[in-house]
């Protein structure tokens, strides 16, 4: 890829100062940019590098001032971060849609069928029965179980698994190592101490726009016909474990190692951070946020609350509770001293 | 897979009220059952469905008196449920056994052996020296080192790791890429502030039916000789730590994204639930059951503790302390309101 | 491998007490040791064992008295744990060094270069563009992206996955399923409640002597030409989430499911225990410690410090803290009988 710094600066509407006629072949760091590189200039506090910058080119606000001499030439547009931001994406839907064919070896089983523009990398692993979209890319390593559908313009990266009957949607994209489908953790006790595993007969569904993280793991639902649901445009980060017959509403978003237990039922638009806990059986009222590792162990019903603590209760109150929970020591004494003072002695222990 | 409606009343020991000829092909849940399937009747409140469901056979209650028509045909037994899931086991254990035969390409190593009736998919690897028992179904991508041992009728999913050395018991069941007998966490600090590897030479034993979850991992013992041993009927979920030298005893279940820390052994019959952490070189009784996200610091002696809180302690006492904790910023004000009588003023600063 | 109790003890510097010409062909326990096998006695407490030992050696203290007679052949030491410890060193050595050539199927794309000694296994995946040192071990079902790079003597385990770009260095070793290079976990908000994907075009750096534990994952950095970087000597255990444009500083250590978010520099010689939730956007000095669980909410300036609690603070502290929480209800109680004393009531409530 090589563009002129004229086909750039039309692509953005922006208007160019100095040669037009630069090649450039990759975007960078103003104060790491190279000859042939293009850079942007947002922040005024970068600004001391446009004058000793390599770059060929540098994206500016249309009304910078220059105080010295610059070498490179500038492309003028209203929002240099978003112009350049815009590029980026370009730059990457190019990198990664420029993966296709199918690499050998890699394994397809019968009845399986896969639509326009697919890429299958090699050692991937296609089932039998299933029903592959356009424009899907399947990197090496992947495993696709039998029955499985995959919408248009899904990317599974390497090493994703999905285990038979698992149905993911359009435009999701899953990296790699994460599992979808696995069995959910049902175990009946037997009287002799021993348990039974509950065979699980449920799938996973993800519905359109899905994002999961490297390394997570959703689980099946328990229940043939039954299936854990992950709604449109839900995202999920890395190492994060969604139980059996969960439930996660449009556009709720969950940072790294987040686990829901199994039966609850997560609204939309909810924001949940790192380590959450959020237990079984439970619902999750829409707009709920969740501050990092708390544990969430009852329904809430209240839409846009904000939780905090090992029993999830409001953020604000959290915080004047542990304000006071590391000041117990000090209240112990004043306890004391008023003991002292009323009855002439102390009733309490001290806390070692 | 097709019977009649006759022959799975023959297999459920139920009696048929309808049409014993019609053909099932699939189980289903009996607000969505099709023509062709099987649904049950247990939960009085669903008995609307039977009214209009499509399903070709409904499994009920002996004793069940319709208040309508029904269409379908209708099997008495005596529990629709557990005759149900008992259905599912059979059709699980049908699907699961269908897989045999080594699919291309795999690979296998010098002086190994697989027993009888073996299924062995596509990219699976097995080193050199291993022995494999009867009935062992090797999924895609499955990576097993050299030297390692599988029990009869044991099941690895897609992509899962087994080092070198590992002892797998019968009946075990181990989901999509999850990692047995990587190194254990042992560096040496140098004088220099370096860390030195301490060579990991020991192994993991797993013993006969335990099944683990996906993506978790169980590293090795350190010492030659050693092993990280989890014993008979374990159950582990989902992205679970076990760390070099622990010792699960018989029975134990541990929900997602349990931590255990180096040398700790757990008694038999423990519950464990998720996210806990279980600090290093200790002791924890049998049939402890340690609440969701708790940290266990200490050795637990004593059989049968409910344990809960970041330094894990009775249950019951930690929800006391807990309910105490949201209300600090009561308790503080009613101390200074104390001092103020007995002093004049407080001693006490607010919480923020 | 074999080889004759003379020829061990001088690797040593031992001297020989019995038959020198005994032949050994493994480390074992003292206890588990047999007839070939080589033992060690360092823990008086093992003492009676060598009075019993199979072992057809004895590694012992050069000051060594036994009190009754011996099988095997002693050797004698200065320190027999490390003598011992050199010995598996060496074993583990020439055990993980045997790997070597290339089995197939495995695939290598265009313009990428291989050193010498290098093992690549059946099944393994290296794309385009990459630069790979000798001695390089990369195991069955690795996956490396396209323009990677990867020093000398570094081990790649079952099933790790590089992504594009991403940089390892000499002496590395990461274990199985550990995905490096993932999208940093970044969506911009809409107006319409949806999230759009910021594309992550950054890299993974690992820097030399770097270990790393089984199914962890490290996300690059957002913007093109920046790096998450994880510095010389870093040690992180298994199923650890390390976020995009993160600094690990030199020689520092993580203990696992340990969590970092987005943009934190953390730095040289920390040592972060298991389940530590560490917040984004913060600088942790050096030399920090982290006790188990930890939430880290706020810059660390002071080096040297150790945290602990779910808004990390100093241990000794957190410690009197606590011990009070599981005292609450008697506080509480205290608390109570002075009200009664000075206004004839309590204003407190019951904490259920």
């Amino acid at each position: 890829m090589e563009f002129t710094i004229r086909q750039i600066a039309t692509m953005l509407g922006g208007e160019v100062q100095g040669d037009e006629h630069g090649k450039i072949n990759m975007l960078a760091k103003i104060q790491d940019a190279k000859p042939g590189q293009l850079a942007f200039l947002a922040n005024p506090k970068y600004e001391s590098f446009i004058y000793t910058t390599q770059a060929t080119a540098v994206i500016v606000k249309k009304d910078f001032q220059p105080k010295k001499d610059i070498n490179a030439t500038l492309i003028l547009v209203d929002n240099p971060y978003s112009s350049f931001t815009a590029l980026l994406e370009e730059y990457h839907k190019i990198v990664s849609f420029q993966k296709s064919g199918v690499e050998q070896p890699s394994f397809i089983g019968e009845n399986s069928k896969t639509g326009k523009s697919i890429y299958r990398g090699a050692f991937s692993y296609i089932g039998s029965g299933c029903d592959i979209g356009d424009n899907v890319k399947i990197y090496p390593h992947v495993y696709v179980g039998d029955n499985v559908s995959i919408g248009n313009n899904t990317i599974l990266h390497a090493n994703v698994k999905l285990y038979s009957g698992t149905k993911v949607g359009h435009n999701c994209e899953i990296h790699a190592g994460t599992v979808i489908g696995s069995d959910g953790f049902g175990f009946a006790p037997q009287q002799d101490g021993t348990y039974k595993a509950i065979p699980q007969l449920g799938n996973v569904i993800l519905e359109d726009n899905v994002s999961i993280g490297a390394n997570s793991v959703i689980d099946c639902a328990t229940m043939f016909g039954d299936s854990t649901i992950i709604h449109n445009g839900v995202k999920l980060d890395n190492l994060i474990q969604i139980a059996h017959n969960v439930e996660i509403g449009k556009n709720t978003v969950m940072a790294a190692q987040v686990g829901v237990s199994g039966s609850t039922k997560i609204g939309d638009n909810c924001v949940v951070a790192g380590q959450v806990g959020i237990a079984g059986h439970i619902v999750i009222a829409n707009k709920t946020t969740v501050a990092g590792k708390t544990g969430v162990s009852k329904t809430v019903r209240e839409e846009g609350q904000r939780l905090m603590g090992t029993l999830g209760f409001d953020v604000k109150d959290y915080f004047k509770s542990y304000a006071l929970f590391k000041k117990l020591p000090l209240l112990d004494e004043r306890l004391r001293d008023l003991e002292k003072k009323l009855n002439g002695h102390s009733n309490g222990n001290t806390a070692d």
